[in-house]
């Protein structure tokens, strides 16, 4: 075992089981399922005011708070809380860690089972199932109704959270009143495709991922993830914003020495990845990347994306930003046209901002506004 | 040793040598100083029709005819030939081997030497001096005047051949009729230094590269130089180019399996990949990368980018692609508004084009057209 780099802690998430289990797109059944998840604010007695809110690729449940793992604040503690945008005084805001994740939910490092749903003293590793946006989506379906909800107020989710958003309102367009995909698209296109596959292919290039069996090794493909994550992060940024944070400043010194320079930017890459490895799986990250590669929601529906959303009583909110190269304003326009065709209740933002697919998570004024604006209006229309 | 992966083959380059070495930025002496090198046509009786041809990252001197190594076309079949708008019928074409390059010239992997210039049987490896573009071009002139060269009718590149270019110009205006500088900038960006540190982490994190000392191992960091083209590669191409090229398609299956499944994509980067390490050094890799990102011409200059060409002789030829993200148009404007600064003849092309970076290696009949208009017309003002 590497020294250097612990395992991940382990944390009592709150979890709803599901001893039936789920049955995937694959075919393959997982039982138990396990949904861990948080909520923030207060349901009402009609449970009319939940928001359910997914997200993104490494992501988790801890969005306002102190996170257990990191000791950080929430990952949008900036739009949940008390009076914020996604309003827990009024709204009572649940988040599940997706199926595959490895802060509670059934995923690559909780326990296997067998056919009876008993554990086998090991984690699933590679042989956890392959999992899809719909199957997360089935999965927080499950966990809403145990929580008694019929009908959600509204989905909102960044990035592959605005996927799973677009899935719900697809697949159960009746529990969503209200959808807000932010920084997303329809489907995954070429290019993030190829940049997962780096990522992938630096955790099998490490020789401690072992064959996914690393946790059997006591070993941990520290390297390889903080590879994938300093790619990934790359994505994340707009080059406008690397070059105001950054530019070509050096670490600790004024000018090129030729021996040992880093560059402020490449010491800001390596303490992302580094960071990383402590609370993320990598098998987690192989799982979650294979299921974003493989959305496609138009290809559910003949490859008309509008069909997905045909006489659908949901209203949407469809937002991007202009420097996000990840997930362009053109995937976001793909989104509402389909939208349109549908002739859904839409409206489409598109923020100015220079900090790339990452403004999402950021101090983003008129992104607050305008999703608080989306959020009240629907809350008011639903008498929530 | 992997068998896997057979070491880079020798090849008996032509080559220029000289005994007396090289003084480096950083100060060092590389000495001897071996140039390896390609000429195309025949120079002139008044030795004036010269164009040097400045290569990329992972070019090399094999512009055109069979590759040594890889027995394919060389990387600018296209444009440098009889006919072809670089006409080896009229000019002489000289394209040498980059300094901390793997195709002959003084670089990592050739034998190091003592202070004396005695070999020591073994390569440099990571003991090779860190280089700059400036190293590059100053191994270049002392080429060039061995070749018996006064004043190159033009210096040609793109990408790090434009940085080349550019310093040339900077550096030697007297010896530079005509300079093109293509898909280029006058500095690598945050962003561009970032891609590259991944390349350096992943290449870093393979136990095969052994701290550097592969040669010595017997052994290859084939995985991590992989991730590296990888992750590089899709920089050079436009996300339109990857989609019309691949988009959502699978490798060998129509429909996802949930088992196997290979995007198209992703199986044309592993072989991306997978070809790179039998043609290049990992350290070299390192050494040039790290060149590049030193790479900024007006830090020379006070910082101020028009001092380099500051009543400059020279004639430029500044053209950028307008899909390439990796060295994108705004870098090339910049470039020009210098030059317009310094009132040098300038003309600035930005050819439309859906390929990204890599245009300035396809088929592009403007670019072609116009790159060979600005050298016939540079070749018939120079009397060549």
């Amino acid at each position: 075992m590497n020294e250097a780099v612990p395992f991940l802690p382990e944390v009592a998430h709150q979890r709803a089981v599901f001893p039936d289990g789920l049955l995937l797109d694959s075919g393959a059944t997982l039982a138990p399922l396990v949904v861990a998840y948080e909520t923030y604010g207060t349901l009402d007695a009609a449970r009319g005011n939940a928001v359910l809110v997914c997200h993104a690729l490494t992501g988790d449940q801890y969005l306002a708070g102190r996170h257990p793992v990191t000791g950080r604040p929430g990952w949008w503690e900036n739009i949940v809380g008390p009076g914020l945008p996604i309003d827990t005084d009024r709204f009572f805001v649940i988040c599940a860690n997706v199926l595959g994740g490895c802060m509670g939910s059934s995923g690559p490092r909780e326990e296997m089972t067998d056919e009876e749903g008993n554990g086998l003293g090991r984690p699933y590793g590679t042989d956890f199932p392959s999992v899809t946006i719909r199957d997360m989506v089935r999965a927080q379906k499950r966990l809403v109704e145990r929580l008694g909800i019929t009908r959600l107020l509204a989905v909102i989710g960044g990035s592959m959270g605005g996927m799973q958003a677009l899935q719900w309102a697809a697949t159960y367009p009746e529990a969503v009143f209200a959808c807000a995909p932010i920084a997303t698209a329809a489907h995954h296109s070429a290019q993030n495709i190829a940049f997962h596959e780096v990522g992938r292919a630096a955790i099998h290039a490490d020789p401690d991922w072992c064959g996914g069996a690393y946790w059997r090794e006591g070993r941990l493909p520290a390297q390889g993830l903080s590879v994938a994550r300093m790619v990934a992060h790359i994505t994340y940024l707009s080059e406008s914003a690397l070059t105001r944070k950054f530019g070509r400043r050096l670490q600790g010194a004024k000018a090129v020495t030729f021996l040992e320079d880093v560059f402020a930017v490449e010491s800001y890459l390596r303490h992302q990845g580094s960071t990383f490895i402590r609370r993320f799986d990598a098998n987690s990250y192989l799982t979650i990347t294979r299921a974003m590669d493989y959305f496609d929601l138009a290809a559910e529906f003949e490859g008309d994306l509008s069909r997905a959303f045909q006489g659908t009583p949901t209203r949407f909110f469809v937002a991007s930003f202009s420097s996000d190269w990840l997930f362009p304003t053109a995937e976001s326009r793909a989104i509402t046209r389909a939208l349109n065709r549908a002739a859904a209740r839409t409206s489409f933002i598109e923020i100015a901002s220079d900090k790339g697919h990452d403004a999402f998570l950021l101090d983003e004024p008129e992104f607050h506004a305008a999703l608080g604006g989306f959020l009240r209006g629907a809350a008011d229309a639903a008498g929530a």
